[in-house]
């Protein structure tokens, strides 16, 4: 008799994001998923820190850059050598997916793998597990199961997903997934309760992950399949990932291979969540009760609505409403919360000064 | 027959202000007038260097704050050591006016003493020699004679001179003074065209200063007594200041003198003149047709009539309007142009937090 789901799961945290986003705060070498601003931890700690009780430290992975191996291991010193695997070039997530599940397939040839993003938030993590179980469960059947966050308001910046009726708890067939749409769509959406938020975790048999990759997209397979020849995370077998992984077509997951599936489940999470994509999102997270977002060596005075941080220097923001005010050592960024998104333009306008010193 | 008058001038300017309005750029040993936000100069060197045409070296002093005297002679090189004397506390204007006439008259027994805030900006320093050389000749006479500046707009921050006619070029007799108005006073004050703008110069022959200051404020007199019988600038005479001014009441000159003279004159200005008194009138100091007033490594993105200065970080600002933002390179303040006021509150709330490293 098979062994139970969940104590098949090898859970892999997608940790490659370089996060301009949240500039000046992010750097190169120091992006969202490793940067610490809610108390002491980082949000890829948290991360790892939420699968633990449902996952032992033998069957995690952390796919993350090449540069910034280093740091993950310092933030994640549990894990052994064959479980932090660095992209020597960013392919988006569909290769990663590849070489998560064959990792995933040689520490447990009946791995049901959990393909979880290292940079989100979420308030409660018995929730969390319980969701990823449930969804381990539905995946032993050969499904592709991903979370969906029961909405709370209509976001326009989230992708959605459309299932068959009012979302039920439990597993629930995807209709379709759902670009960001127009505050109009999100608004009906939101009305029509049949839509949830998607969480961007993927939990699926690890064959049956290969099987997929290898219909749609077998490029990834074909530039991978010498990894077949080496012992996991051995010398030789990070060695083939160097050269052969910045071969694969850069794809994501959802574009590669979700839209060419018809089996597809998604389990409701609700649970307080959050993608932390913009200083925006930062502020629903400040503490209940709390008027604004603040960490560091900071003084509000008279201000709402208001993220402001410090890695360093000293900041007041006097009489502010609705801002964002970011220091560190040598950049400062102040941006009404609701132009958040314009931060790219500013990391462009660093690029073009030739100020990468700060980037 | 007597010397003319305008070869009798002694420029004494006034450095001592403490200029926590400019925090976090102004600090106790930085103030306003030794800042260098315009360009490489100070407010200090550029009021020096207005009346230099009409003063020579050797007839101009600066009294400022004994702690920043070193750097008044690293501003002002070309002063000898008897032109700038440190006050060993703050006593405000009217025993700083003595000690200049005190100076003045040791330089030259018939000089005519102008006394000049070290930290306002001048637009058109020729204008404000030439009434400045007006002022001494209406001086000559016995009057003590203030300039007044044209109003441009309704300005609540300002004293008012309040003239006996629309004002005429020339000399005038002042009415009285009148402290900052409401917005309602001041509009009709800019209306009525009565009214200039208290420019806080001075202009006086020195024997006659000290005449009104023994006749109004004979304590001053009395502690400074002593230092009739040292050289003027010597090392007794610095010794007799240390140990005597700090004895002196606090006054200023508008209080203790000039609102029980009646033989008060004012010359009109019409310059461009600001007292640099905030962040918000450092918005007005912006080159003609710049949107924002920008200083040190800044970027201005979609934003308008801000003040964005940088002594260290790279401050990206976006968005904003209306807005101060100030870094430096231990603190960052952003704040409304028009709550410039509330940085007293932050500099209060710093020095509660015994964060007195960053005054």
């Amino acid at each position: 008799m098979a062994r139970p789901a969940a104590d098949r799961l090898v859970c892999a945290v997608m940790a490659g994001g370089s996060g301009t986003r949240f500039w000046p705060l992010s750097r190169k070498g120091e992006p969202k998923q490793l940067l610490r601003f809610f108390g002491d931890s980082t949000l890829l700690r948290a991360t790892v820190d939420r699968i633990a009780p449902i996952c032992p430290a033998e069957r995690r992975l952390v796919i993350t850059a090449a540069h910034l191996v280093d740091a993950v291991r310092d933030v994640l010193p549990e894990l052994g050598p064959g479980q932090v695997i660095g992209e020597p070039a960013p392919r988006n997530t569909a290769p990663c997916m590849a070489v998560a599940a064959m990792v995933a397939r040689a520490i447990d040839p009946d791995a049901i793998l959990a393909l979880l993003p290292a940079d989100h938030w979420v308030a409660d993590a018995g929730a969390f597990q319980r969701a990823l179980a449930q969804a381990a469960q539905a995946a032993d059947s050969g499904q592709i199961v991903t979370l969906g966050v029961v909405p709370t308001q209509p976001e326009t910046g989230y992708g959605y997903i459309e299932t068959v009726g009012p979302a039920a708890e439990g597993v629930t067939p995807v209709v379709r997934f759902v670009e960001k749409p127009t505050l109009d769509r999100a608004l009906q959406f939101l009305a029509g309760g049949r839509h949830l938020w998607n969480a961007g975790v993927f939990v699926v048999r690890a064959d049956r992950a290969l099987h997929a990759l290898d219909r749609h997209l077998p490029d990834i397979g074909r530039c991978l399949a010498e990894l077949d020849h080496h012992a996991v995370g051995g010398e030789a077998w990070h060695a083939v990932i160097k050269v052969a992984f910045p071969h694969c077509p850069s794809v994501s997951i959802d574009y590669g291979v979700m839209e060419h599936e018809s089996d597809i489940a998604v389990v409701r999470l609700d649970a307080g969540w959050s993608d932390v994509g913009t200083w925006h999102s930062i502020l629903g997270l400040r503490p209940a009760g709390a008027t604004n977002f603040t960490y560091g060596p900071v003084l509000t005075l008279d201000s709402d609505q208001c993220v402001v941080i410090s890695k360093g220097p000293f900041v007041a923001a006097v009489g502010l409403h609705n801002m964002a005010v970011v220091a560190t050592d040598d950049a400062t960024l102040v941006v009404p919360l609701d132009r958040s998104q314009d931060v790219r333009q500013v990391v462009a306008e660093v690029t073009a000064r030739g100020r990468a010193d700060l980037l």
